[in-house]
C-alpha cells in the first residue's frame, strides 16, 4: 500500500493534508462576493496589523491580466513567519489591543476570502527589518500538478539580502515563473506601492467571472466604487442578497455602501478606487433615537440596543455587528415579519459579542441564545413601535392605515477627522447640516473651540444611568410620574 | 527567524500547514446540526461506498462517555490510503457509477460534519483484506500540544498482522490512549459491529452540548429518532430552521424526517435508531401532478419540474436536489411569497444538477443562474396555481378568499422493497391504499404478478413525450383543439 502522496508526519504519526482543490472548497462559503471582500478589510482593520487606511483599487498588469483587485495598508507588516501562518490554516494569534477586539479568530479569511475572488493571490509585507512575498496560487498548483498546497514564500532583510537563501531562491524562481511578476524589480516595485514604513500589499487575479464570461463585478458604472451588476437592465432587477424580500439596500450591490457600514465605529480609512469611504455611523444617524438593553441568559451585563428611525425608510431592520464588525444588516424582527406597515422604517443596531459568527462571517451559528436574542429583538422593537406610533392592532390581518411620514433628521450630527492619525469621532452642534460638511473635514474645523484639535479625546458616548435603562421602564416612571401628580392636585382640590 | 512549527515542504517549497483549530474553523459553516449528518449519510451513500444500508445509533461506552453517535454501513469500506485521505482536506476522487452520480464533489464533508457534531471521531474500516482504524480528535490534539492536525491511523492485513509496523505502533498507543477504545480487543469489537464482510463504523464523541450543559440533540421523545429539542415547551416555539417563517416541517426536528427525503430517489437503506426509515418519493407523493419543464441558460437539455398537491397543505414550496440529494427543501417562490393564500399547499420538485451547492451542502452558489432559476420557478408555480385553482388577482393587497380544501391522495401510490439487496421501487395499483400496507414490503408482495419477483427491473417513470412538454404549451394545445372544434361545429351548423 502506497502512502507517497502524502506527506509523513513526526514520530510516525501521519499528517492530515491539504488537498490543492481544497483551497475551492473552502471557499465556497463566501455566497455574496463582498463577503469575500470584507475578510480582506477585515485584515487590515485587525490590531495586529491595525492599518490606519487602506486602499482597495483594480489595476491591470500589462498585457499579462484582465483586472486584478488590490489591497494595500499602512498597518504593521508582516515577518515570513506571520506570514506563513497566513497562507496556512487555522493559525489566528489575533489578540485584543485595548478596546480593539479582532475580529477574525478563525485563521481562515484570507485563504476563504481571496480564493473566492480569483484563482490566485500574491502577498507583499513589509516591516522595517524585513520585506517578504508569498503565493498562494490554484494556477501554479494546478500547473506544477501538486499533490498538496505549496506556499513559496521569499525574504530580504533590510540590506536586501535573501534570508534563507536555499530555500528562498527555488520559491523565487517559481513565484516570477507562475506569477503576475516576472522579474525582482517587479516584485520590488509592488514593494514600493505600500505607501508607508511597514504594511501589505495583496494582488488578487484569474478573478472569478460569471457563466457568460463577463466578470463578476461592474467596474464601469461608477469610476469610484466596485458593483455587482444587475441581473437584468431594470430597476426591479438590481442584485439582491438572498434573504431580501422586496426593499434592496444598496449595501446589497455596491461595496462603498457596504463599506460605509462595515464596522459600528470606524477605526480605519477606506480608500476605494481612490476615493474616501465616507463610514456611517448607523447609530448616530437615526431619528427619534431610543436606548434599550437586552440581557442574554449567561451573561452579566445587558448590552445596548440603539432603536430609531432610518433616513431611508425603505430600509430597515435590526443590524447585528459582532465585535465592531457588521454581521448581518437589516434583519427584520417583530412586527417587521408580518405583512403590514408596522416597524417599517425601524432600524435597531446591536453588537452582539455573546454570539459566534459563522464560517463566512454574515451570520450567526443557529443556537439557542441567537433564536432568544431574536425573539427579544423582535418585543423591543416593537415596544419601540408602539410607544412611538402607537399599538399595533393584534389582528395582523386587519387593513392597517400607512404609518405617519417618518421624520427624517438624525438626532446628532456626527463627523469623523479625516487626518489618517486621528480619525476621532466629533458631535456637531444642531446648527450645522450635513450637506453642508466639506469633502475632507478636520478637528480644526470643528464650530466649537474646545473640540478643535486632534489631540482632544473623543467626547464618549452618553452612557449616563438613564440611557442603559429600558425606556419601557423609563415610560412607566414617567406614567407613575404622572399619576402621582394626579393625586397631588386631587388632594389639593380636595383640600381646598 | 524560526519556522520550526511548520513543516518545509518538498524541494525547498514550504507547505501551506493545518492547524489543529482548523477542524473547529473548518465545522463552522454547518449551522443546523442535520446538515453535519447528512455529510456522513452522504459519505455511505456515495457510489465508491455505495451501502445499501446505513445504521444510525447512539451508545455510551462503558462509564467513559455520553452518548456517542454511530455511524454503520455496508459499502465497500476502505484501505489505509483511502482512510488518510479521508481524514485529509480536499482528497475527493468519486467519481459516478452508472447513473449514481456522487453527491460529495468537495473532500470536505466527513471533517466538517464530524467535528461539527462532537469533538472527536474515530473511523472502523474493513476489507476483505485489511482492516484499519483512523482518530480524528481535537482533544487528542490539544492534549498533545499537536502544532498541526495529526492523524494516526493502524492497518491491519488478513492475517491480523499490522501493516507498516514501525509507524503502526505509535499510532496504535496514541488511539488506546486518548480514543474510547483502550484495548485492542476493544477496537476489534468495533470492526466486529460492521455486519457485513466491508463496511465502514464511524464514532463520534465528545457530542456537543448547548450553552445550558445539555446535548444538543433529544434522545428521550421518540426513542427511534433523534430529534433537535424544542426551545421552550411550547407547540410555537419547535426548533425551526431559520428561513422559516410560520410552518414548521417536521423535518426540521426530526432527523426520521429528514432522513426520509434526504434522496429524491433513495437507493439506500437508514436504519434510524433500530426502526428503517420510511421513505418518501416526494414526486410521488402529490396530487394533481403536472410536470413541468426548465431549461437553464447554457444547458441542451430541459430539466423536469413536478408539481402537485403536498398531503399537508402546511409544507410547500420548491424542494430542490442536486445529483438526488436534498440541498434546499421547501423554498416558497411566486405567489408563496406573497402574503395571501395562493400557492399554499403546492409542492414543486427539481434536480438542478446545474448549479453548484455551497461548502455546508444547504444552499446553492448564490449565482445568476441561480437568481434566474428561481424566478422561472415563481413564474412556473403561479402557472399551475391559476390551471388548478384559477387566475390570482395581481393585486396582491386584495382580501383574498381561502382556497378550497386540497385533494389528499396521491396520484401514485410507490412502495420500496425492503430487501436491502433489492431496494426497488414498485407502483401499486390504485385499489391499494398506503395505510394498507405492512411495516416491511417486498417485491413478493406486489399484487400484480409481473411485478412479483426482485428480479423485475424497476419500472421507468413516464417520459413520455408529453410528459416533457411543458403543461402550459399542453393547455395552449387543448384550447386550439377545443377552437378547431367549435370552428368545425360552426361550419357544420352553418353548413345545415
Amino acid at each position: 500500500m502506497s502512502h507517497i502522496n502524502l506527506i509523513p508526519g513526526e514520530q510516525g504519526i501521519r499528517l492530515s493534508t491539504l488537498s490543492p482543490k481544497y483551497l475551492h472548497t473552502n471557499s465556497t462559503s463566501h455566497t455574496w462576493p463582498f463577503s469575500a471582500i470584507a475578510e480582506l478589510i477585515d485584515n487590515a482593520y485587525d490590531p495586529d496589523v491595525d492599518a490606519s487606511q487602506l486602499w482597495i483599487d483594480i489595476k491591470r498588469y500589462g498585457t499579462r491580466s484582465d483586472h486584478c483587485l488590490t489591497f494595500t495598508d499602512n498597518g504593521e507588516g508582516m515577518d515570513s513567519l506571520k506570514l506563513h501562518k497566513m497562507l496556512s490554516f487555522g493559525f489566528c494569534e489575533k489578540v485584543a489591543k485595548n478596546d480593539h477586539l479582532p475580529v477574525g479568530h478563525y485563521g481562515n479569511g484570507f485563504k476563504s476570502g481571496s480564493m473566492r475572488l480569483g484563482k490566485d493571490a500574491i502577498v507583499f509585507t513589509k516591516q522595517q527589518d524585513s520585506r517578504s512575498v508569498g503565493l498562494l496560487s490554484q494556477t501554479y498548483l494546478e500547473e506544477i500538478k501538486a499533490q498538496t498546497i505549496l506556499v513559496p514564500i521569499v525574504s530580504w532583510d533590510s540590506n536586501g539580502d535573501m534570508v534563507e537563501r536555499a530555500d528562498g531562491d527555488k520559491a523565487l524562481r517559481d513565484i516570477l515563473k507562475y506569477s503576475l511578476f516576472k522579474t525582482e524589480a517587479e516584485l520590488q516595485e509592488q514593494f514600493n506601492n505600500i505607501p508607508s514604513e511597514s504594511g501589505t500589499r495583496i494582488v488578487i487575479s484569474g478573478m472569478r467571472k460569471t457563466q457568460d464570461g463577463n466578470p463578476e463585478f461592474d467596474f464601469r458604472s461608477d469610476i469610484h466604487d466596485i458593483r455587482i451588476p444587475d441581473d437584468v437592465e431594470s430597476e426591479s432587477n438590481k442584485y439582491r442578497r438572498q434573504e431580501r424580500q422586496n426593499h434592496i439596500p444598496e449595501s446589497d450591490y455596491s461595496l462603498r455602501a457596504y463599506c460605509s457600514i462595515l464596522y459600528l465605529r470606524p477605526r480605519m480609512q477606506i480608500i476605494l478606487r481612490g476615493k474616501k469611504v465616507r463610514t456611517t455611523v448607523i447609530a448616530k444617524s437615526l431619528s427619534k433615537t431610543e436606548v434599550d438593553t437586552y440581557k442574554p441568559q449567561g451573561t452579566s451585563k445587558p448590552i445596548k440596543v440603539t432603536f430609531g428611525f432610518s433616513q431611508n425608510k425603505n430600509h430597515y431592520g435590526i443590524m447585528m455587528y459582532h465585535r465592531n464588525r457588521l454581521i448581518k444588516p437589516y434583519v427584520r424582527v417583530g412586527y417587521q415579519l408580518r405583512a403590514n406597515d408596522f416597524g417599517v422604517g425601524v432600524i435597531g443596531v446591536i453588537q452582539c459579542d455573546y454570539l459566534k459568527p459563522t464560517h463566512n462571517k454574515q451570520d450567526f451559528d443557529y443556537t439557542k441564545a441567537y433564536r432568544s436574542s431574536m425573539s427579544a429583538l423582535g418585543s423591543k422593537l416593537n415596544d419601540y413601535w408602539n410607544e412611538k406610533k402607537g399599538k399595533a392592532q393584534t389582528n395582523s390581518n386587519a387593513l392597517i392605515p400607512e404609518p405617519k411620514e417618518v421624520e427624517s433628521v438624525p438626532d446628532q450630527l456626527w463627523v469623523q477627522c479625516d487626518n489618517p492619525e486621528c480619525l476621532k469621532w466629533r458631535k456637531l452642534p444642531a446648527s450645522v447640516k450635513s450637506e453642508d460638511l466639506p469633502e475632507k473635514w478636520y478637528c480644526y474645523d470643528h464650530p466649537e473651540k474646545q473640540w478643535r484639535s486632534c489631540d482632544v479625546p473623543e467626547e464618549l458616548e452618553e452612557e449616563k444611568e438613564e440611557a442603559v435603562q429600558p425606556y419601557v421602564k423609563k415610560q412607566k416612571k414617567r406614567l407613575e410620574k404622572e399619576l402621582e401628580e394626579k393625586k397631588r392636585r386631587e388632594k389639593v382640590n380636595r383640600s381646598l
